[in-house]
């Protein structure tokens, strides 16, 4: 963990000397023909824009070497220009080994231990009793994909956008579609919990989150939904006999789970596993966004954040002592 | 129980012997100037118009004794009348004490055990630490209130539409936010338990269920939410020193649990307990009204419902097996 | 061509001795456990529904030959049920060959030479450039895929509802996407002409239309746009150096060529040939619908069809006379 | 009346030299752990950010008696921070008695006499008959009570947004309900009148108007429909005999005032009356806030105003002259 | 006045001998080649369907003589048919001159006076000052476009649907917006009140009324917004020195009275007038249209209407007592 | 042509030393009573707020000829205020003869040669056949009208928003409105090609295009819909015999054309001819505006726009080669 202080708490004039990630690097031309790198740095509380000049120490040698996904230590100013904050950069490095610094150190991640939320979820596949949907989760979820489904954020900005926050909100709602299943038999439980494994597993590929995390071209112009469907679809083709029904049922989960057309489900679900997949996932993905919303909007002396665009309300944190001895395993008894 | 085919499974000419609650009874008059009776009579399957002629036997001795909440014994003939069902009656007398039938019979009920939802009810009740909370949940469910509460359906037609659907409406709500407690330790366990318990509360006045359910002038008027809002108001005055911040999260949470304005919530949620609530009841509600539509209405040799208005869409009935054996104990290790 | 007056044209009471399409059949027991047949009948102008009695000659030798898409030949008389008609058999019996009626007899097709369109469509094709384009769609319209394409409509009810009207109003498509293509020659004409001929393309699938025409299940649980989006994926994988720019630009343009979120696209349009196509579909399809509306709904004497729900209106017939002579060759000198 | 130029006519750079109202006080901490406040100063005409160090000249002695509704001369100048105007202060004092200036001095107030509007007001409550809505009325708008009330703005900013605004408000509401019940018989008068003096009740613990008008916690968790009802749900209580029918009509005109869920009604209106109230409603409000949008956004050399959120369009003040010699008395013969 | 039951309180079976209002007549030939005549009959509570066929005695003398418009004497029985209520005619003639009715009996027609308010409408345009909206009214309101005006109802169905109903409306909004014009003296009176009386006027030409209210060709294609805009435009053309600004102002009140675009506005209100108007529109007809609603549907031994599509719920008649004494002339002391 | 470069490329503290077109011109004072001009200067790239004060040389020779249409050279310096681009002007004069230069050049123009156009459009008037639209047609674009509507562009900002954009949008909309006359026969060519012609003619009057593009008073307060719709209301009038069916045909055309209410047509589609035009008028005006912004918002390094409110979604321009060699000639063979 780097010690330093987070560029959200800094103001105009304050100084910089701080390792941050490059979430953006461009090589560009001034008008008058010198070159310089438009930078986006950054940590996990913001993302600065900074020029890097030519006149700048060692500009020549390190202008090949600044990536997307670097390292940088900079020294500077934060300063201001139309409205945004930017750093006026006097020096820049590029990370060594013994800064003992990496990309992840800049991005935000899940609370959660990744180790016991990958063993939660294997274990959720062994429970699986169907062999073909068995074997297509063990097909999809093998090897370089899971290590790639597991670092994945659930989405960009409002609910588990963090690293493994794709794999914290899958299991969320494996818990919750369980609960359902124990109040509802008629529930197909395997059905609904692969739905519930694959269901925003297309993210892999609408998402970068290598640095910052943004939306693929590929993302933008198909959606996590039909690319999930697509992989969905290849894989099942490889697995012997497996039913049409079971298919187009599993499918018609992944493609239905945001509920409303107008939330870019191309069918609305019209199954009982699909209705309950559905309201699983907006019960875990509207908690953690607005449990996020409050951490970072309440501000000094106030109990109201500002207006949420996606809430269409400012939101409420009260003051009020939370002291419950609730015995959690007296639940289902 | 008594042993007679359900009204929705006959046509029109079959013949009527049944016992059958009185939904609606109005003594009127012909253009002749002769009185007769218009009645709905129905079981827990179908409700079905019926006019008693005054030349039907006893028609003089039982036409004041006929209302509403009265069972009765009929015989007659399905017919029909502009496009509706009716009951063509030769023969009708009040049921008695030894024909064992009450009206209770012919209204849908909980499938589940009203006793040990009671004593679960109950149970929860005695979890609540806040000293204040855990006062006014004993008071509202109290004696005679809580006898007419666990009696109450959660709505007319849509979701757990049966008596004693709104206490197994609301234990279901209970343990999916518990579970985000769980999950959440951010959350005030005791507040939003008390908002899932009064949530629907005011349904006991905005409906009548005694026989046929229906909305009351008053639950049309004034409307659940309001209901609930100012018997809960009235009962905090009496309690001393409840708390001021308790009182306005508790009703928030009952204000805003319909989630939009255009849903009939005055607020939207804008607390995290409110939010969560919001969505456990959605959960709740839209898996039983689906799973009640996919049982009423798939037909023979179909696996499609007709178009279900307040779905949008119809609902396919998948015929997949249920085979897993999930050990549900494992779940929260 | 058969010689019988249309169903559409009689009346209550009226007889019946027609050959007419079995669009669906079931056989089923009285509540008396006798079996009878429950028929959907119909010509090109009406769907009725009808009973076979066991006590009409030779149903025991015929109720297993009756199978949806037979064709019949009936005699009995128009009635009313419900208020919907039906036909009383009397007699029934299958077609034989020496009756030279097939059942595209009874089902409406498009009044273009089908031989005429399949060479449009296939001398398009030719003129695409791109290789990897024109081996793609070589591919998909091979053969048997080809036959079933040609003989698809392109909708249930609303637009080029008949046989063959999937690719009459692709051609239509075509032409204002090459009329587009000469105007702004910014767009990539291999690229659009390749999403139109293929942007429908899963209506195949989602359709049956070997009589009546029906959603299929898969086409009701995935929809047509990602049943295409799934073949196409699938085809691009087996051509090798498909570049992936065009494989996305591609997809996206099937994914987004219903214009809105709420029109099931799961992606609105991105790209010029995109916003291109959507549009280009809107006037073909819109046209069409309106001119098969006033054919169908204008009735004796009236200028004004009923209220149309999908057009939100009622339409109107004006009567004025066409007599332009335009000359169509020089529009684009 | 203070003589200063309006603080919405000043540039960047204008020296200032008055009287304004503290509207918001927070004494924070620098990052280097100096103590300064952060005001909200303002007139009628504007508020303005500003923050008092700690160098400025009696710092210490001030920085606790400077309270949100006090009133301070301030010199110094206007500048600018992030496209928002500030004031640099150099000089701060707390307003003295000899000063002669209050709170009310800096927040817009209506521009009809307030004992005038009381006077009225309590004339019209005198003309009620039905004995118990006068009991109640007169118990509502009781001593500190309607003090309360008659201070109230209608609201925060779109119409009759200044002191008083509340009853003038009612008023026009009241004279446009006498006029449609002199339209219409059928209308319950009392009733009626009753409702458009208690509709917007609840404002008076909704907002907080003493210094800036802004919403109150409570405001915002349950809304001045559902703090109106309570309020006179437990006046109801308190007076013997009130009649059930009366009470949930009087309610339903509150609750269903602003006349569509989306518009935050619980209830849509339901009955005659509540037709009229929420109309007559609509009209007072709308011509107000049109009335005062043209007065403050129409600039120099311009007929237009800038785009106008809640209106949807910009508005337009037209320059005919109004030359009409109406003889008002003539309107009712 | 006629002294015959009213067709809505008959039941099928019972006898016919009215005199009925020709609503619609069509000639036309059955499928055996004989002509009948299809009629539309009514009165001022019902239209009914009715078949006049060649074996009625006099078929053949009246045929060419009933046309739309026309008032018979019928004899016969109500009987129903696909579940509409027809008229089974065995007599029917002409009214003569000695019976005394005229088409006016059978359509619904204001409960006020005609010629007071004509003199109402006649007086108010006296009071207008601007000459060159004095003048335009006077041409525009004369002589035979006058008496037409003073006969057309505000609409087919909603509200003030009524011969007369105009009129009636257009008084009412006028006597609104004086009223707003003394509480708003920014308002120009000469103005609104020009615009008040214009606003509705195209539904002279919009709908028919001579016998049932039907839209014309041209009120559907036109609609009675622009209508009225090309009158008034045709007409200001012929006054001398009419002001451009005041045209314009006076064509948007016309255009914009419906308040929103979806409700047919091709211009949402921009000017003070305008927002005035469009509120005083609104609660003269949403006021009409309640009262009339209630008055209608209101059934015995309910205080509910049935659902109310355009107000969106159901409707609700209280008993409550109305005995207000308010004396109306102190209202604006 | 002038040679400079364009304002959009400059970054504040470039020097000015360009011909500029004076968009807006307003004399001011200051609040020390000095006179000072406020500027809107522009080239077709950027408009650009600028005061001229009066210590400028010559200001008070060139005051009072700087006019909005004037073009003018300037020295000075780009600066920025709140966040907007400002001119500093250190020299300003009016441009000479010599200069060779006029308004035309600083705004933008089509791309097509417009006399070019002017004779496609004319060619295309006279082979209308019907003579009554032929007359029409040429009556209102004749002599000074057609120069003005020769010039107007089709809108402000998205579509055709340049110099003569308003006929190559309608020349646009005749070819595809000729290629759908090919394909549908039942449409009525002379009625749709006319309807074309002037479905946006009111746009003359609706935008004032001289220097900047604005909307008129009139327009903004009637909409070009409306203005069209009385001069050829006005036109119509003055033909002999111009039939009523054809008239408002025609008229439905115009009035309906933008297809929705809710986009400020007051009728909906209701004709096949309308229903073509509003789809034709959408592809034209869709496809150019989304080229137009693909190819102003498309920065150095992205393939991306940034999000564009009008499309509701960001646009992506694909690089793909587009060598398609299509012979547009045998289109329709």
């Amino acid at each position: 963990m780097i010690d330093q202080p987070e560029l959200a708490s800094l103001s105009k004039g304050d100084s910089i000397n701080h390792f941050l990630l490059v979430k953006k690097s461009d090589l560009r031309l001034t008008k008058q023909n010198k070159e310089y790198l438009s930078l986006e740095l950054g940590d996990k509380s913001l993302s600065v824009q900074s020029n890097l000049w030519d006149d700048v120490k060692n500009f020549y040698n390190i202008k090949s070497n600044i990536k997307t996904g670097s390292v940088v230590k900079v020294k500077g100013q934060l300063d201001e220009y139309q409205g945004a904050p930017q750093i006026k950069i006097t020096e820049i490095r590029l990370a060594k080994d013994e800064d003992n610094v990496t990309p992840l150190d800049f991005i935000p991640t899940s609370n959660r231990d990744l180790e016991e939320m990958k063993t939660e979820f294997r274990n959720r596949i062994k429970k699986i009793s169907n062999p073909q949907l068995s074997k297509l989760l063990k097909n999809i979820f093998s090897d370089e994909r899971f290590e790639k489904y597991t670092k994945a954020p659930a989405g960009k900005l409002w609910h588990h956008s963090y690293i493994s926050g794709l794999i914290e909100h899958t299991l969320e709602i494996i818990k919750i579609c369980d609960l359902m299943c124990d109040i509802h038999p008629e529930l197909n439980r395997d059905l609904i919990i692969a739905g519930a494994m694959l269901h925003d597993f297309g993210k892999i590929e609408e998402l970068s989150f290598d640095s910052a995390f943004e939306y693929t071209d590929k993302g933008k112009l198909l959606g996590h939904i039909v690319i999930a469907s697509m992989i969905v679809d290849e894989e099942i083709k490889k697995i012997k006999d497996f039913p049409e029904e079971l298919k187009i049922n599993l499918l018609h989960l992944i493609l239905s789970h945001q509920g409303k057309l107008e939330h870019a489900s191309p069918v609305v679900p019209k199954t009982l596993e699909a209705i309950t997949l559905y309201h699983a996932d907006e019960l875990s993905a509207k908690v953690n966004a607005y449990k996020l919303t409050l951490q970072s909007e309440i501000k000094q002396n106030s109990k109201w954040t500002k207006f949420i665009n996606l809430a269409g309300t400012d939101l409420y944190s009260h003051d009020l002592e939370n002291f419950s001895e609730f015995d959690n395993k007296t639940l289902f008894d």
